[in-house]
């Protein structure tokens, strides 16, 4: 993880491109490049999984940026946010259903 | 980054969740999450960091769960496309701006 | 917006692709076009109208497909959330500020 | 349609929120708003009216704030990107397939 992270921000500072890299703009990336892997299966469940790994790679690569800007570890956060999942979904109640913790 | 995946399949698995996991229903969900991240940019670039950091963590978790769903690697496909954008965004053409490749 | 709704469904129909439009595949497609607009903003405010103009009405056509399909009016629905929204949201507490009503 | 987008902007003025609404944070909110509107097909195809409705209220809302705050007619830059569309995909061509116009 650590590896891929100098890649993607030496990539980036290779074009001077940091300057754009606000949060703010980060997020929007993010929701771009969701948008363009979700086009994947606009109109049903089939993919072409060469498009798929482009633009899901575009989503991770724009996270990992967003993550090294504000300054947290990509792996950190998630396990963080997995502990209070965990605690909203406990596994005897959300075993093998799809409702949303405020309907459990 | 193998052991981070471990994890948040393992979360998935007790709780019998894999069989809403479809790719096409996480790229709905990474789309979901992507658009939870961007409402803490709403309205303005100043951001709450703990929000960040939870909103984040969703799409990237989300995006492990897709990697893993397709039979892909994440650090793998990041690298692929890294190379396909370095030939659209040549360091000499693209530095310092923000230009679409098709503009460029 | 009546006039407009039957030239979206005609163009719809005469192309047969009404099989394809599932609330669900609109739902994908309006988020889609959604990124599509949120593009011309990507790395700063200014933007170029004339693709401004047409992703939104990208977004603006699968809408109106959306409430035909579930059999809703676009009007009376929007006029509907804003009583919810008003009252979520009183003049008195919201004037003036962006703060999300739970925050209010 | 016209009565709407009066009502619409009337809102908002009685809230004096028009200083956040630049075509920027409308972009964001309407991406915004459509995951909302896809989170309500997240896990399957079945879907609760009253939410669905509300979602998309949303969406339609901060399409017609864009609209008005660029300056355009929601109606007829629906009705000029029809006529692109139409070219793009010819009904002799795009009769009954998803395919899209670059692999016609």
């Amino acid at each position: 993880m650590k590896e891929l992270k100098e890649k993607v921000v030496e990539f980036t500072k290779e074009r001077d491109w940091d300057q754009f890299h606000s949060p703010e703009n980060l997020a929007k990336s993010i929701s771009i490049e969701a948008g363009e892997l979700l086009e994947c299966f606009q109109w049903n469940s089939n993919y072409d999984i060469e498009e798929v790994k482009d633009e899901l790679a575009d989503v991770i690569n724009y996270c990992i940026l967003m993550a090294d800007k504000i300054g947290v570890d990509p792996k950190q956060i998630v396990l963080d946010k997995m502990e209070k999942t965990a605690k909203k979904y406990p596994v005897e109640k959300a075993k093998g259903v799809s409702t949303k913790y405020n309907k459990l």
